[in-house]
């Protein structure tokens, strides 16, 4: 019999491992980048791989682990240096923000041009729809011309010009995590933190970054809806960064609603637009507020702020004088998009009424995310177009004050009969009452390595 | 979202059973008949069947969940009827004795004729050399022309006038556990109660018994070394058949050393023979032993004893008569073979002699195990030949008194090359001591029915 312990990698045998995780047994580095690297060249069969993410899902991992598993995910593909420009000068400090996913998510269209803006450089590095959660590219993609695809040699020109560039992830980039989460995906052990977190950082880490701030979401929009997981996660990714040299921080936020006044498409860019041209609305004031604080953790982690409140109060400025707007319309050009092609006129659109007066109280924000979804923003099945013009606008958020017959929500779609499920299920999950609801905060709390005095563990 | 609680098979999700299991949730007999379904036609891929295992493996099953699985699987195939003979007549009370696996255990070659003698059916399915046990068909083949292939024709055939025959299982039986069985060895998800259980008792209840004895083997050469589990195991396996209609007892057997005098393939044909002649031996007494109680079970339970202690004396006297012989010889000429050309002429012999006095304290019997299947017993590849003549004797077994430079154990094989590994494995696996050791019951207990009022659970 193998010892399974055995560092050399002579000795790792695949059975051994799944069955040594299936056990509880702390994993060694060697056999963590065994699995890694038989998952990104295919020398590990589904069988198997799939035992070893669900033994993980249920046994966990430590620090140590994860550590090792985002390591050897990285090194599964290429690095990208991002930091230096084209022309070969000095790096330049390089930021990037991520968010675990929610709904109306779209912070990256400010804080991206306010970093940028404020001298940083910001290769944010994005995904599509996904579950009940739009995708940034698909949203940029409703700009007519807009190019999500560059070399890395063409990143490098937009940000050496725009100063940010939002862009999808190439296939040789962590191949590990393409078949490790096709693989979660279909088996269901997709809502695990250790694993979450490898596929995230492991990503993001492979873009070579000085600083990085993590957008966590809690709260029924979530997709990790229990905060202590939240709190984990957030944890666990701090310290995974921090680990790998890149300062990190994790801003724990909430997603008991949609983030601003728009979800969608093509209403998601022109709400950010609107933000960044310095107009304001109560419905986008979250929104708003989230991309604030998110930027001023990225200039304070970055060095340009000595404090997170002193970058807040810088990233105001720069939204306000609109050189945040001057980074966007930049970015977009160069990378072949038409800002002022972009329209919002979705074929049809409906509205729902409130059915009685009082407070919204509640939302069931994962039932909103697949009513957008499925008024044909996200996609049924990969590789599918999505719909640019379909999304709602809420007209109250949570705590609003309403009167029976009002406007609750505005549906757009570009077929009139996507609207009965979606109107249904949005009726369904926005709660009415007579009081309104306790304030819940946006921030719940951040985490940075200041916070990590004691090994992070579920039973916190 | 799907409901996965939902009994229709038109809304069985796969992903959605995994995941539930995976959170520890109670599966529906739909949900588990629609996994068994996809295992024995190739709809459920290997990854969402791997993840099933490990999900089922750590989170474990409640017994109406194992219940569901094992007539699922038994179901995937085709269901024998052995009981009734080939004239059409009656049907015959038919009985079988299955082990959970051990080293030198050959207790199959005694039960099934003594059981055939008073006048019960015993259609023997039987498998091959697994892990470090070896296979009673691969024993049985030693004897010259044994066919272990019958169809079902021929072995009702050898029923009705041997009243025994052991065989190989055919492809067409519970085809669910083939593709299951190969994938928990694969991803290391073996050594589950719950799914040795289903395997098992699929497979048995698929041949039509009136009666099974179940043989659960504990201590260092068991498959489940912890009595604990092999316990809950025994009492699983008992309520699953007892709830089936087949009368079902489990005896937990020691393994804490080989059973009998010669563990191998020929060596067991002809320890056996020698007992069924009415030869004694003082290392086959454990043997001896052991079968006539498993015997007076399978009597008792069939209704031909008022009680398993009758049971065994019927069975004493059966094999002191000459009649178990008989039955033997007359289902090895049925199925083809002659007895009187088996022979025991390993081309090398060595012995292995005692380092020091003293007693044997104790050993390491899966060790001892593996040994045997080094020397050629065992194949280290599905389908490969093994040896006919390799195999040990032991000549001393636990508490026997032994002097310096005495023959410890002599080693069979065909090939004197074969010898240093086995040897040393087997000198570090027999511990010889001042004291003897305590002694160990053969038999620690007997579940029935009647053990059944409380639920088993690991904790108990």
């Amino acid at each position: 019999m193998p010892n399974s312990s055995e560092e050399s990698p002579a000795t790792l045998d695949t059975g051994s491992i799944v069955r040594r995780k299936r056990d509880g047994h702390v994993l060694t580095g060697a056999e963590i980048a065994h699995i890694a690297r038989g998952a990104a060249d295919d020398s590990i069969d589904d069988a198997q791989l799939s035992a070893f993410l669900m033994g993980t899902f249920l046994r966990g991992m430590d620090s140590a682990e994860v550590q090792a598993l985002t390591q050897a995910m990285r090194n599964s593909g290429v690095q990208l240096d991002l930091r230096r420009p084209a022309d070969g000068s000095a790096p330049h400090p390089t930021v990037d923000k991520h968010s675990t996913g929610g709904v109306g998510d779209k912070t990256s269209f400010l804080v991206a041009p306010i970093a940028a803006a404020a001298g940083l450089r910001v290769p944010m590095l994005s995904g599509r729809a996904l579950g009940h959660t739009g995708g940034t590219l698909d949203k940029l993609e409703t700009i007519p011309g807009y190019r999500t695809t560059l070399s890395p040699a063409e990143i490098r020109m937009v940000l050496d010009q725009a100063g940010c560039s939002i862009v999808g992830q190439s296939a040789d980039i962590v191949p590990a995590d393409r078949r490790l989460y096709a693989l979660r995906d279909h088996i269901g052990a997709v809502e695990s933190p250790y694993l979450i977190c490898a596929s995230i950082m492991s990503k993001k880490l492979a873009a070579g970054l000085d600083a990085l701030v993590l957008d966590v979401k809690t709260g029924s929009g979530a997709f990790l809806p229990d905060p202590a997981v939240s709190r984990f996660l957030a944890r666990l990714m701090v310290e995974i960064g921090e680990a790998s040299g890149t300062r990190t921080a994790a801003v724990l936020t909430d997603m008991s609603q949609p983030l601003g006044r728009f979800s969608g498409n093509s209403v998601e860019i022109l709400e950010a637009l609107a933000l960044l041209r310095g107009e304001r609305n109560r419905n986008s004031d979250d929104l708003r507020e989230l991309s604030l604080l998110l930027a001023g953790w990225m200039l304070f982690l970055a060095g340009v702020s000595g404090t997170a409140q002193e970058g807040r109060a810088r990233a105001e400025s720069l939204l306000a004088d609109g050189s945040a707007l001057r980074r966007f319309e930049q970015m977009v050009a160069l990378q072949g998009g038409n800002l002022a092609a972009l329209d919002h006129k979705p074929a049809q659109q409906r509205v729902l009424h409130a059915s009685r007066s009082g407070f919204v109280f509640s939302m069931d924000t994962t039932s909103i995310g697949w009513a957008v979804q499925g008024l044909g923003a996200g996609r049924t099945q990969l590789g599918e177009p999505v719909s640019a013009h379909a999304g709602i606008e809420l007209h109250a958020k949570l705590g609003g004050q309403i009167r029976a017959g009002d406007p609750l929500c505005t549906l757009f779609a570009d077929d009139a009969n996507r609207f009965p499920v979606p109107e249904s299920m949005i009726a369904d999950a926005i709660v009415i009452a007579d009081a309104p609801p306790r304030p819940i905060p946006l921030v719940h709390e951040v985490l940075t390595r200041d916070s990590l005095t004691q090994t992070p563990s579920l039973q916190d």
